[in-house]
């Protein structure tokens, strides 16, 4: 492999440079797939150092808009979140696509339906999945973090397999200090990647509107600082919690105690033929834009 | 600051993409050093999430060719080896010098030489440092590293506080599996940065040829891919160990365990006027070229 080709490095969940989550984004829409290897591709992502990088290929569905490979440094991703608000915002730009408002992303879960509305880029969730957890576990990750919870946490499945656990209000879930050694040997026994922690801003419905953080020591990452999987798996759980009936945006805001400063809206949406469907929103800018030698 | 500003992220110790250790290069030198604040320069450093990322000023010193300002992910830097070669690389293409065989780059530490010859890019350390250490420290290191020392250890200061340990072979070095977490508990306890380990490849005379390891638990880098300052603390303590007399060049090799190939040459130079210094020489490729939004 001996080629250049067009590269961004995009901030999810911010409007601000350095506030967000970033993706590296390599534009391969010009490349044949075959033409690359698996070990190539995962040698991009190691050297980036970020939590993913994408690969935008030509799709091999014709109702896909692009064919999207995720790679963590370690390994490849069905899916992730950020990742997919910051991709579809880079082949946007690629492609000079200034009016889209639909676009139709194929990955390794399957075809992911995203919307564009006044630069609010927003995926539909494949998985989202509630599961009930032992008192036991829940003990043991209150020592873990620190703080009691207000509701009992449950394993969310998002792709990712995170717990959420509420606390009593937005200024603890800021304040909360994990104990990350005990955190990440309880997570890994327990083959959880982490824990996502919120708390209800006092301002707004205790429903609506959260502080949020997110722990994966197990897999090195201490604290992320703007989780799409976790966003959506704080919406699902509190779905279960609150049973809404209507159409419900759940608005979240991570980063600050790593000085990023992200937003994210989480939406539980009620189909017309009286399914739940989940989606997860943010603004993406493009903060590096140039060439990448291979 | 809002601005866009060129931008270049550099492998160093490869002639190969994603094959050495990347550092991030923000092209500031047409902008005023006073209209950046620290908190700015932190929050892209933090962002980039490479080990380095570095701020290219106009010098302060008219004799100095370009000012560098290093940042970790959490803090400035006064000097790294690393991001003083990638940042050369990147300072002659952006100001397309393609000429020069000498630059003096201006950082923290004072005036630092760089020599540029056959693509190989040398800089001259301004500290090597040599210190005993004790027999407790060293038995309790042999632990973490799980592996016997062939000679004894010893605290190089060379910026980065190295300890450097020699084990019998390059293969014994390659095949080393730490212990993390006690590695980091003791290296914090003695405010050491970390441990250089190394081990002569048989093929060569012992005395210069190496493969090497980085590890820096206590600041959260288990692994440095390819380190200057490490190889820079190995040639000062092979100059303790084996006195040499004449100008000598140690050959070393980093990095493959991280699917890394680093090559580096670290010199030690005997002075006309019969003093030591000590030299870090390699190659370096730009990988991602383009703009930064700021």
């Amino acid at each position: 492999m001996s080629l250049t080709v067009p590269f961004k490095q995009v901030d999810v969940f911010t409007e601000k440079p350095f506030k967000g989550n970033p993706v590296a984004v390599v534009n391969f829409l010009e490349v044949d797939e075959s033409g690359v290897t698996q070990e190539e591709l995962q040698a991009i992502a190691n050297w980036t150092n970020l939590s993913e990088t994408t690969f935008l290929f030509k799709p091999s569905d014709d109702k896909c808009d692009y064919k999207l490979r995720i790679f963590s440094p370690r390994s490849e991703l069905p899916f992730a979140g950020h990742p997919t608000i910051g991709s579809c915002k880079a082949f946007l730009e690629f492609t000079q696509n200034t009016t889209a408002t639909s676009i139709i992303q194929e990955c390794g879960v399957g075809a992911i339906p995203l919307t564009i509305s006044d630069g609010l880029i927003s995926f539909k969730a494949a998985l989202a999945d509630y599961e009930a957890i032992s008192n036991e576990v829940i003990a043991n990750y209150e020592e873990a973090i620190g703080l009691k919870f207000v509701t009992a946490p449950a394993l969310l499945h998002t792709g990712p397999e995170w717990i959420v656990a509420l606390v009593e209000d937005a200024e603890t879930c800021f304040n909360a200090n994990p104990n990350f050694g005990m955190l990440g040997r309880q997570t890994k026994q327990n083959d959880h990647l982490g824990i996502i922690l919120a708390g209800p801003k006092k301002t707004s419905s205790i429903k609506n509107s959260y502080e949020m953080r997110a722990f994966a020591p197990a897999v090195n990452v201490n604290e992320d600082p703007v989780c799409g999987s976790g966003s959506l798996a704080l919406a699902r759980y509190l779905q279960e919690l609150y049973k809404f009936e209507e159409t419900t945006d759940i608005t979240i805001s991570q980063g600050g105690r790593l000085d990023r400063d992200g937003h994210i809206i989480a939406s539980i949406k009620k189909e017309a033929n009286g399914s739940t469907s989940y989606h997860v929103a943010g603004h993406a800018i493009t903060v590096i834009d140039g060439k990448i030698k291979l």
